[in-house]
């Protein structure tokens, strides 16, 4: 028998990329799961040169995103999509980031899901307050890695990808609704 | 003799993509100056479905933008670059919405160079405070349109493009600090 669509397919493998946005560094963790088994594939920052155009450094996101979405081929990106800022000026930056990535996504037909900070925390740590050593902890144990994700800015994407697969193993439907 | 790199070659042709940046309506103008003539090439808007994802209508937009590129080749892609929003939230919209025309033109090698919307209508109306209605008629003199360009996204793409070749035409090292 054959699983009918809206079901996850436990024998199906699936490759998530999770992206914590930013112009100056955008964090990313790659994860396959395969089954409830969950393997990390990679991790890391991309860091445009920081006294580089600000266009400049958003085509150096795009082109490293399409780079990594050409070597590891995920089924899904879960991206980090912020309801607060510190102000104007950097949510406009920050939301030309996250549009940046979700274009390299979009572009190869991957689905795109958002997840606010606080559902990530609340996620992997258990509470919305968890401090950065706290998420970075948690990550580390959940992917059974040797060492702890650094730097913070990887932990977190790999943290946002968790937290996505989470959503699929839990509560089919209503991780769905995180697409955007 | 030809010219130096650094002055404006007044037999070489420029193709200035204006864009207004948005989920809902982005809108666009395109202008070819020769010398000190202009001729309006083309200019309307993009309005992605307003019932699809997020993502999908940033896609509509960043394809919309490509055939534009494709079409016209525009050597320099002149943006709306707020310093004011409504919220937060509104910012972090535009903020991709700019991405994604950023991205658009940087792909291509395509220059980009942003205004704010006071800049723009003080260097076409004369007054940052200029309504909608004086922009659109300003822009139609400019361009000795026969009739108002609509909407009014589309005539603020025209003005941006034209708020660009005025800075060209009028101060060739004070313009170059807008890129972005």
């Amino acid at each position: 028998m054959t699983s009918s669509s809206n079901t996850l397919d436990s024998e199906s493998e699936h490759i998530i990329i999770g992206i914590d946005p930013g112009t100056r560094v955008t964090g990313y963790g790659v994860i396959a799961l395969s089954g409830r088994k969950m393997k990390t594939l990679d991790y890391g920052c991309i860091r445009p040169p920081p006294d580089a155009l600000l266009s400049d450094r958003y085509l150096v996101i795009f082109e490293s995103l399409e780079e990594l979405i050409n070597t590891h081929k995920p089924t899904v990106m879960a991206i980090e999509t912020p309801f607060v800022s510190k102000n104007i000026q950097s949510a406009l930056k920050l939301g030309t980031a996250q549009g940046v990535a979700i274009m390299g996504a979009k572009r190869k037909q991957i689905k795109v899901f958002g997840y606010s900070p606080r559902a990530v925390k609340c996620s992997i740590v258990g509470t919305g307050k968890a401090s950065k050593e706290q998420l970075q902890g948690a990550v580390a144990r959940y992917l059974n890695l040797s060492e702890l994700p650094r730097p913070y800015d990887a932990a977190d994407a790999l943290a946002i990808a968790l937290c996505h697969i989470q959503g699929m193993q839990n509560s089919l439907s209503r991780y769905l609704k995180n697409e955007i």
